[in-house]
C-alpha cells in the first residue's frame, strides 16, 4: 500500500468509528429507558433499598443500555397500586408483596407470607427448585405479568404490645393492626383487627386507637420510634415467617428485551434478592441491641398456649383459602407438601443446630 | 435536500451500518474465553452445579462475549490446586471452598466454615454488611486473587458412625474421616482423625478402616451410598454449619474486562450463591426421606454432653487459630463480633420460630 492510500485508509477508518459511535448504540444495541413503581417510600431503610441496587446492578452490566427510574411509594402511583400500574404498562416494572393483591388474587398470599409457614431459606428453596415460582407466574399470567422473587425479610418480629400477654385470654379485646392472614388468625383469637397505613401506625399506638401492632423487625421498627409508644416488644413473628417481596415486570415489556438484557434483569432481581436478606440480618442485629440496651425495650416470648392456638388457627385460616377457589388449592398442595419434607430436614439441621449452639435460646434479658 | 442528496445519505448510511458489524464487535466489544477450575467432580450434584450455571447466566448475560469453560477437578489441575492456578493465571477463574488453602493462608478457614460459628444466612450478612467480604478479598489480596461467595451447604449432617455414641467416652479410640477445624475438635475427644480424598471413603469405611466419617448432607451422602457402609447417622453438623464456597478470579484476568464484564461476572457469582444453597434445601429434603424410609436408617442426635464437649473444644480450637497469626486473629475479632448479635438476634427470629412452629423436634423415628 503507498502511503497516500494508508493515509486515505486511517482516515475513513477513523470516519467510520466516529459514526458508528452515533448510529451503533441505535441500531445493534437499542437503549432502554423504563420505570419501576414501588410500594416503598423511596429509600425506605431495608427493602426500599432493594430497588435501587436493582437499577444500579442493571445499569453497569447492560453498560447504560438499560437504564431505571425507581419511584416511591405516591411518586407515580399509590404503593397499592403498583400491580395494575405493571399489569397496564404505565411502568415496566414494580417492586411489592404479593399479598397486596389479595382482593385481585387470593392466591398470591402463599407467596408473599403463611402463618406457621416457610421461612426465607425454605421459601426459596420451594421457589426454584420446588415448583414455587412456576405456580406464581402462572396465578400472574392472566394480568400480562411476569414476577420473580426480590429480596426477604427473615422472621419478622411479633409486634409491639402495651401490656403483657400471659395467656390467649389477655389477648381478648385488644385494638390491634395486623394484616393479612395473620390478622385473621389473631380475630379467631378475639383480637379486633385494625388496618391503617404505616404512616399512621405510631400516632395510633401512642394514642391508645390501637393497643398493639406488627410492623416488621428491630431494624424498621427502631427507625419508626414505635418503642417509645408501647413497652412490650414480642417474638417469634409466627405470622410471618418471612416476607417475600415481589419484582414483577409487563409481559409485554419484558418480550421487547433482547435476550441478554432479559438475563441481565434476572440475574439483578436474583442478586437483589439476596441481597435484601443479607442487609436485614446484619442490621437487626443492632437496632435489637439499641431496643434492648438504650431504650429498655422488654422483650418477651410469646406464651406456649398463644404459640399453640395460634398453630392450630393458622392451619384453619390457610386451609379455608385453600378452599376458596382452585388455584389457592394448587398452590397449598405444592406449598404444604415441600414444607412437610423440609420442615423435617431442616429440624435436623438449622433448628437442631441452632438449640445445639444456644440451648437457652434468649437470653438477652438476663 | 434534493432526492439525489437524500439517495446518497442513505447509501452511505448503509455502508457504515454495514463496515460497523465487522469493525465494531472487535473494537467496542472484545470477546473473552476464560477456563474455570473446580475442586470438584464434574457435574457434582449440588455444589458442582453452581460453576455449570455460572458460566451459563454468563454467557446469557454477555451475549456471548465472556465465555468460561467449566473444568472438573483433575481435567486442568488437581482439586487441590484450584488457588494455585487461578493466582499464577493458569486459569482465569475457580469454583473451590477456602478451607482447602490452609496450608498457605490459615486465616482463610474462617470463610468456609468454623466450628460452633455461624450458618448460611448468617455468613451471607456477615460477608456482605459486616465486613467479612473485605477481609477475605485482603486474605487473597498477595496472592492475585479476587475473591466472591459462591455458595452454601447449610447446616451439614455429624456424620456415619458403625455404633451409636451414648456420650464423649463413646468417641474414645474411634478412627474417623473428618477434614478442618472439626477434625480437630474430634481429635481432641480422643478420636484418631484419618484424611483421604472423598472417593476413597466408601471403602475404607465398609472395610472397617475407618469407624465414621462425615461427608455433607443427605443429598451427597446418599449419592455415595454411606448408608451401606454405617447404620448410624449423626446430627447435627457443628462441625460445619455450612460451608460456604467460593468463587476465584485472577485479579489481572478480572481487570481486563470491560465494566459491564466485570459487573455481569459478579452478579452471576451473587446469582449462584443463591442457588446453590436452593439446591440443597429442596434436595436434601427428599434425599432424607429416601435415606429413613426406603434404607432404615437411623437418624440420631448427638447427645447433649458430646454437643456441649464440642462446642467447648471448638472454641479452643477457634481462639488458638485466633492467635497464631495477626490476619486470622483480625479475622476472628469481626467473625465473633457479629457471630454474637446475629445468635442474639436469630435466638429471637429464626430459632424461637423454628421452635414454635416444631416444638418437638425430630419426629422421623416416631
Amino acid at each position: 500500500m503507498q502511503r497516500n492510500a494508508l493515509v486515505s485508509a486511517v482516515a475513513l477508518a477513523a470516519a467510520v468509528t466516529g459514526l458508528m459511535s452515533l448510529t451503533g448504540t441505535a441500531q445493534a444495541q437499542d437503549s432502554y429507558h423504563w420505570k419501576m413503581v414501588t410500594s416503598w417510600p423511596k429509600n425506605f431503610p431495608g427493602v426500599g433499598q432493594g430497588p435501587e441496587r436493582l437499577a444500579k446492578l442493571v445499569d453497569e452490566m447492560s453498560d447504560g443500555r438499560l437504564t431505571i427510574d425507581v419511584y416511591g411509594a405516591g411518586q407515580l402511583v399509590p404503593g397499592f397500586e403498583v400491580f395494575d400500574a405493571v399489569s397496564e404498562g404505565t411502568a415496566e416494572m414494580g417492586h411489592s408483596a404479593s399479598y397486596y393483591w389479595k382482593g385481585k388474587v387470593p392466591a398470591a398470599q402463599f407467596f408473599a407470607a403463611v402463618p406457621f409457614g416457610m421461612n426465607a431459606q425454605e421459601m426459596n428453596a420451594w421457589l426454584q427448585y420446588g415448583g414455587g415460582m412456576d405456580l406464581w407466574n402462572e396465578v400472574y399470567e392472566p394480568f400480562g405479568v411476569e414476577v420473580m422473587v426480590a429480596g426477604a425479610s427473615g422472621v419478622q418480629m411479633g409486634g409491639w404490645y402495651n401490656k403483657e400477654i400471659n395467656s390467649v385470654a389477655d389477648l381478648e379485646g385488644l385494638k390491634m393492626r395486623m394484616p393479612g392472614l395473620g390478622g385473621e388468625v389473631m380475630n379467631r383469637m378475639g383480637v379486633a383487627i385494625v388496618n391503617m397505613p404505616g404512616g399512621e401506625i405510631f400516632t395510633s399506638l401512642q394514642s391508645g386507637a390501637i393497643d398493639a401492632t406488627e410492623w416488621i423487625g428491630p431494624y424498621n421498627d427502631l427507625a419508626f420510634g414505635l418503642y417509645q409508644a408501647a413497652d412490650y416488644y414480642y417474638y417469634p413473628g409466627w405470622h410471618e415467617p418471612t416476607v417475600m417481596f415481589e419484582a414483577i415486570v409487563n409481559q409485554q415489556a419484558m418480550e421487547s428485551l433482547p435476550a441478554d438484557l432479559q438475563a441481565i434483569l434476572r440475574s439483578a432481581v436474583a442478586d437483589v434478592n439476596q441481597s435484601v436478606l443479607d442487609e436485614y440480618t446484619a442490621r437487626n442485629n443492632d437496632a435489637l441491641k439499641t431496643l434492648v440496651e438504650e431504650h429498655d425495650v422488654v422483650l418477651k416470648r410469646f406464651p406456649d398456649d398463644v404459640l399453640a392456638k395460634a398453630k392450630e388457627l393458622s392451619a384453619q385460616v390457610v386451609s379455608e383459602l385453600a378452599a376458596s377457589d382452585p388455584m389457592a388449592k394448587k398452590i397449598y398442595d405444592s406449598y404444604s407438601t415441600f414444607q412437610d419434607k423440609v420442615e423435617n430436614y431442616h429440624a435436623i439441621s438449622e433448628q437442631a443446630y441452632y438449640n445445639a449452639r444456644n440451648p437457652e435460646g434468649d437470653t438477652t434479658q438476663d
